[in-house]
């Protein structure tokens, strides 16, 4: 198939301002093709929090403008080096890693998502290239990226439903499986968004009870479609008291400034109950006293590529499903606003 | 034997200035004898940190004064309640921990240190008896206590060594267990001190790794005399550079403000390693940040008194000795004023 030398996509030209989002079409020529690259046609691409944190220079200040975000791509391979599993045609996905130094303990022990050399992210992240010196990413036509960092999307999902998976959904399966959400388990989980919605359908997926954890209960009725088995409003005492050390896991997907920690959140988990935050406020977690003993607390970031597979086969075999509205590529500016907004129910995926 | 009616020991009769400490003999009657109770005659009692926090109001302010303070006690039981396993000329210690309410789910599970009922310290804890309404410590002639917390003491142990591991050896023996040290791991242990020169003995004990972490090189010799294989210097560059992102394991024992988690003890962790906190700062532990991804923060709270009875069996079979000073009961005002200035290598124990 034919590769375009120009790819294009919709980019914010400078620094966003969160209140009036304007993202532009924008052309790029991509860094050189190499042998463990593939290349794909975007079909699709979800929007993750982290789009809006990396235009916005939310975590933290960067130049790389123009910038197109967006790390949740499903696209058709339409070009594939020499040195990768896969080949054109074939239907595949880029999360929010697209690379890393693959030499260091981690890297080697299948842990890329960890790489203490250097991670590269799917956008914004180095290239080495004077060409394009920094990743563009999937809100475009066309996506470049090394092999080993896609994964094959299986039959029986469809590609809006899988493209969330990528970044929100692996961020939530990686650490259920990896701190035992499984049959027997009490699992918590902390705002029903993007993440939290998906996070409630896979711990029931492995075996485990998933309960919402919310603020309020406007989201109540939608937690127990998603299959939530019970519900705990964390501002009500009452509520908050009937389920006190009760929870093996807790993830956190919520990024909530001055969480409640100490006073809700680590009093629901059991002695040696752990809860894994997924969503890092810019203040940080806040401190851990008292009600941290005898208590973990735990940060996880993504997933590899081997647990992205996985969770494809566990969101298949129990049919998980991410709850999508898709938007048209060229309203992506809109989009973003809106989920700005949080009107997200529960995650945007721009479609060509 | 004969039990005295009224107990005698060396007590703050008001909240203590930590610069000039001033503990005056003081005789109590104690609460009333039940079956499940052990009089033991004090032999020894060791000083520890939190004696110090009490009787200053460091954590929190009370009124329970006046206040024997010590929870490091060893003797032998001069009276047994009928519903103990302890007998008459046994010798037994009490740790930190008294009684608890043997009801929740924790107490019934054998994590009795993390009662979610009533938690009864050794001292300044809740009697329910209008004789003395709450507990009088070890820095005594005599101590009473249910003897579901008292814990025989191996021979092959000198009673002096014995007693600190009753508090400090039992609060890292546990977490030490818990969280995985053993053959292959590599444990650090910050602050070499009362906690942390048991905790470098006991990793290697289990078959870990144990490598001392300090601030400065001060006590390298000491820590290598201790077993540590190595000596992490935090507030160099060089040397903590060289052990990033290698251990399996962190005992915190400091109980230092501000310390340096996201900067320098988060990354000296392997990807899933565990930061278990034993001292708690006042100011609580720091804020997590993203040097928390893929990292645990965990807190421990001594020991219950299944894992005091195996720490002592460790430390026989493995050699594990408290390096320890002894003082005469009568001046444990100079003792616990050395303590505060640091000068205990590495832990103070009151003899009688």
């Amino acid at each position: 198939m034919s590769v375009p030398t120009q790819f294009a996509g919709q980019a914010a030209m400078e620094k966003q301002n969160e209140e009036s989002f304007d993202l532009k079409h924008y052309a790029y020529t991509p860094r050189e093709f190499t042998e463990e690259d593939v290349v794909i046609k975007v079909e699709c691409c979800g929007i993750c929090g982290s789009d809006l944190h990396t235009i916005t220079c939310g975590w933290m200040e960067h130049k790389n403008f123009p910038m197109i975000v967006g790390h949740e791509i499903v696209g058709q391979v339409v070009k594939a080096g020499k040195n990768t599993k896969h080949q054109v045609g074939d239907r595949i996905g880029f999360g929010a890693q697209c690379n890393s130094c693959m030499d260091c303990e981690n890297c080697k022990a299948g842990h890329e998502n960890y790489c203490v050399g250097t991670m590269v992210g799917t956008y914004n992240g180095p290239t080495g290239s004077d060409v394009q010196p920094y990743t563009q990413g999937g809100y475009a036509d066309y996506y470049q990226g090394p092999g080993h960092f896609a994964v094959k999307i299986p039959e029986g999902i469809e590609s809006t439903v899988a493209a969330p998976m990528l970044c929100a959904g692996v961020t939530v399966f990686a650490p259920l499986k990896r701190y035992g959400a499984g049959p027997g388990k009490k699992v918590g989980v902390i705002g029903i968004g993007g993440l939290g919605h998906l996070a409630i359908q896979f711990a029931n997926a492995l075996g485990a009870e998933a309960y919402a954890i919310s603020h309020s209960d406007k989201k109540k009725a939608d937690a127990e479609s998603m299959g939530a088995k019970g519900f705990v409003s964390s501002g009500d005492k009452e509520s908050t008291n009937a389920h006190k050390s009760s929870f093996d896991l807790i993830i956190c997907t919520s990024y909530q400034e001055g969480m409640p920690l100490q006073e809700v959140y680590l009093p629901l988990l059991k002695p040696f109950g752990n809860m894994v935050v997924v969503g890092l406020p810019n203040s940080g977690v806040p401190a851990g006293g008292w009600a941290l003993l005898g208590k973990s607390i735990t940060g996880s970031l993504i997933g590899s590529p081997a647990e992205l597979e996985e969770m494809f086969e566990v969101a298949v075999k129990h049919d998980v499903k991410t709850w999508v509205e898709t938007r048209p590529m060229s309203e992506a500016t809109q989009a973003v606003q809106d989920m700005h907004h949080g009107k997200a129910r529960y995650r945007y995926v721009l479609t060509n």
